[in-house]
């Protein structure tokens, strides 16, 4: 089977001009299909708090209203995405972009959870992605440029996790391809000691992953990532890299099991 | 051959959520292969005022500036197409919305004018249009929604006129299709007295057009719509139709000529 790269970033390399730069010359230099999945940073919030659009969280999670569905939309799936695209096409990379409704790509479901109303949030799940789709894309020679909007079918555009929907993407590939994902990120990769970039793991495995957030040397943002990541390995996907942004081969490579204990 | 219609709308109909529904139902029924160009309605004028970017113009003429640019990529590529595209997913129709920048399928250039900087703005000619993207995507089954946002392929986005990139798509896929370009408006059609919407003209052929020109009944933007309208006739688009949104089938159809004069 062939290796397909799904690379994953958001947040601050989003957020950096510089850094995004660098993030995708490393990307359209990356041989073999690929796929790229971006989140948002901080642009999204910064058009809200411009158009008096006030926020809304529930212990740390946005809540999306009608208005900030419209921003994320208007942010995520128009100008970080086209900009991106333009980028990678002056690069010579075949990129297009899109978003999960475009040819029903990713379908999700409306969060129902019962205290919160998340509000138009949709979860990716097994059956979210389109795999025929995306194979015919792929093999149109196009590298996808994914935002993470999606949609529930019902003329319902939703606000989509990018972590999760790059884990989604993966999964359903992984039938067809051998495939890696790529967290691309401003660390180094999962660090032991979080003020110390040297304290890089290169290797990490489940049972390590549980001792270090026994620890608290893994916390907040890094749990859900993480999560995902090692689910994904359970379902198909070959291999799993946290890594800086820019620096693709270096990084936390993911393994089910290892059979020598790090330290 | 086989025919492909390629519907261009925006404006009133854009703006009007009745028209627009109404208007995407009639799209979504069509048979065949099909196209959808959409420009934006005053959703990035609106925007821009409420983000306090103020908006020049040079008779009549937006001028795209830097801040502008990111309202229309927001508006344009993001807001709209990415609901239009959810709507007609939920209508059954196989939809997938793209710029120009996306797979390279829209190349412009930057307009350069003697005397007015018009700023970041995209004209498309005869060689701007990729056609064996374009063909793939109508082999997927795929229902092609065009923002007009293109790039030149140096990294940059530009804004395009709408009514410009369905002519130039519709002419690029004449080799392939006998191609049917339908600019859905608001009006039932082209109309003699534009004060009365019982004025409409069936038929119309270069001749005539010059004619009411020249009399004053077409006046203002139908102008370079038509003018785009006849030159895509010359240039292998086999039917040009001018009819209301949600009115295919009615409407005046240009001619390249007429045998027999109207009255």
């Amino acid at each position: 089977m062939k290796t397909l790269h799904i690379f994953k970033t958001g947040g601050k390399v989003i957020e950096d001009p510089e850094m995004l730069e660098s993030f995708l010359h490393t990307f359209a230099a990356a041989e073999g299909p690929k796929i790229l999945v971006h989140g948002g940073g901080k642009t999204a919030t910064e058009l809200a708090a411009k158009l008096g659009v006030p926020q809304q969280f529930n212990e740390g999670r946005r809540i999306t209203d009608a208005d900030t569905l419209d921003i994320a939309v208007m942010v995520y799936a128009g100008l970080i995405n086209k900009r991106i695209v333009a980028s990678l096409q002056s690069l010579g990379c075949n990129a297009a972009g899109f978003c999960g409704a475009d040819g029903n790509i990713v379908r999700t479901k409306k969060r129902v959870h019962p205290q919160i109303d998340y509000g138009l949030v949709g979860d990716a799940g097994p059956d979210s992605v389109n795999r025929k789709l995306l194979n015919d894309l792929l093999d149109a020679g196009l590298v996808p440029v994914f935002c993470a909007i999606t949609h529930d079918g019902n003329g319902n555009l939703l606000n989509t996790n990018a972590d999760t929907m790059a884990a989604e993407i993966a999964c359903a590939l992984s039938e067809r391809y051998e495939t890696e994902l790529t967290y691309c990120f401003e660390h180094s990769g999962v660090l032991r000691d979080k003020a110390d970039e040297t304290s890089l793991l290169p290797k990490m495995d489940p049972a390590i992953y549980a001792e270090l957030k026994a620890s608290g040397a893994i916390s907040d943002g890094m749990i859900p990532k993480l999560d995902n990541a090692f689910a994904a390995l359970e379902r198909g996907v070959k291999k799993v890299i946290v890594c800086r942004a820019n620096q693709p081969g270096t990084g936390t490579t993911l393994l089910r099991e290892m059979k020598q204990q790090l330290s």
